[in-house]
């Protein structure tokens, strides 16, 4: 049997103007050069750690398994935050532990291991570049097929991002706007099989009706479907929601209709 | 004789900021884990399809035989637009049926097989998202070698985005600006080899010099010259053309020195 | 003993909107399919020489030796500039002969060879992109193994950008703010191992205190530390140092404690 193609995907906030994704990647194909190397974003808003743990929902569990998902959004560094590596439904998580993997976590089906990576000696590592001295490194193992218990100890807990769960009413549900995207689609926390086409749907006081897809819309209409990730989605046809509506945070109540 | 190393390019309107670019990866991982993934741009305006049309003209034919060359600007998705695949010069071409592949069209010297991709069961595939569920397998089927008639039946014709022809007059040919890229030069849509030096090019009722290179200019000065694509461009040596004299749609006029 | 990976770096100001990096990938793709190409950034600002040849510090030499770093900023193409290809430290860089390699070779331990590249045929190469039929021809020769002596003849020296050398004075060390990175950190030409804690540390008039990292400082206080390529660098914890200060050239004095 051929061996798997070893994998590690890219998310960061490192941008592409400075030379950091150069430096995570050159460890990468230092230890393990046939390694294929993935970039899923490099424009993260710098230390926005949720819309890095929203992203990675995107992917990591359409990858094949084996493959190591490296996320380096990492505002703390160089304080006393946790190096995190983590096993969860055959895929690998490496990242700073802020709260960037959590969200995945959340839709696993089973966590196999949580282990906080051992730093080399303190005079091998920058204070401030763990990415490239931490985190690849430990991507980089695992894709070479090291056992996660090597990388260090296990861990309890982890640190947790908040997930803002809808809130049930006598009258309906109310949720929020949780990411705005490239689009200005609104994506929120609210189940799409909630919504079926009979139901009111508020963004504030503005209706949104529900629609199964952008083409049962007029152009510029607003639009309320069921996204790619099976949450519901506010959208304008050929426009940007998120400019009519407003955006993250914002609350979307689901009503029977009177 | 090896196998050829198989490949899919990717041109998207994603961003680098959500995981989008990471879900359509993952189809492609799960299919052909060994395919080189190469990136072109994904930072195409949303729903820029003449932008992205005449991107994919950069380097399509100049790609390997059996490249296959995946195009995602797809603002009317969840519309009744066909999902394309099309087999031309040797090279695949996939994508939705709104344009963004026919000006690639233009230019090869043979089209050899043009479908429509089936889609998978509906429950399967997202209203939204075609690019991670209908295009991305379509394009890993193709470069793992399957057989273009696989994917579906055989179309007809497809949508194509109108190229604007030079107009010929008495004195001389009339172009349009066809498109601006990042360094503010103007491309056109007239013939390199229409511009000899004796010719006078103007831009509105700025008449610009015919060089042969920006080296053969003096900093800041407009400049007219062939370029990478055999296109007369205008150029400012040092500096960016369409600060000084506008953008796309701008009239270009070729005419005979009196 | 298996053959390493072939392996392209790329560092462009080529955007991702057009496609002149799928062309450049083209062309390594076509002379050596099983190559790995990796994109470090292609959002250098439109011909910052100074900008890219930084970022290239980052990462040059950390990746395996026979890697071959591809370097094309180039606002002077179609100029005489030579385009150069280099052998240092047991990797190549390639690109033009304008400075952008040259604070990479500040860093060589040895400069094996420096040759110039013979240009093909003038009428087989655009007078304007030299990237995609000049340097990255060369580049996947390199990667595939060919010497670097049949690239062209060897040339006695390059053009060197100025590197700000810190000033020595009585009272202590004058150095400059030379480049501010996405983070809004400011990277100084001084070495870190001058700034010990009990140093004074001014970014002209403001008084920063040295810390080993982020963790030893408030939230919004501003730290100098060692950055991670080993200069003195100024920093706001959470925040962005840049805005309180000021950026590129600005005078970052160390003074002995009265």
């Amino acid at each position: 049997m051929p061996k798997p193609t070893p994998r590690v995907t890219l998310l960061t906030d490192f941008g592409t103007v400075d030379g950091y994704v150069g430096a995570l990647k050159a460890t990468i194909a230092t230890t393990l050069p046939h390694a294929h190397i993935d970039d899923v974003a490099h424009d993260v808003p710098p230390g926005d750690i949720e819309t890095a743990a929203w992203a990675l929902g995107a992917y990591w569990k359409r990858y094949p398994e084996g493959t190591v998902h490296l996320v380096v959004v990492d505002p703390g560094v160089g304080t006393k935050r946790d190096a995190l590596a983590i096993e969860a439904d055959g895929r690998f998580l490496v990242g700073p532990d802020n709260g960037v993997l959590s969200w995945a976590l959340r839709e696993a089906s089973r966590t196999d291991a949580m282990r906080s990576i051992d730093r080399p000696h303190d005079d091998e590592i920058s204070a401030t570049f763990h990415g490239r001295d931490v985190f690849a490194p430990a991507a980089a193992r695992l894709a070479a097929g090291e056992g996660i218990t090597s990388l260090g100890p296990r861990v309890g807990g982890i640190v947790r991002l908040p997930w803002p769960e809808p809130v049930h009413r006598a009258d309906g549900i109310d949720g929020v706007v949780i990411h705005v995207d490239r689009y200005g689609n609104l994506i929120t926390n609210l189940p799409g099989g909630q919504a079926t086409s009979d139901i009111v749907v508020k963004v504030g006081v503005t209706q949104v009706d529900v629609r199964r897809t952008y083409g049962d819309a007029l152009p510029g209409e607003l639009v309320a479907h069921v996204g790619a990730r099976g949450l519901l989605e506010i959208a304008v046809r050929d426009g940007r929601a998120a400019e009519r509506l407003g955006g993250k945070g914002h609350v979307v109540s689901l009503r029977a209709p009177r």
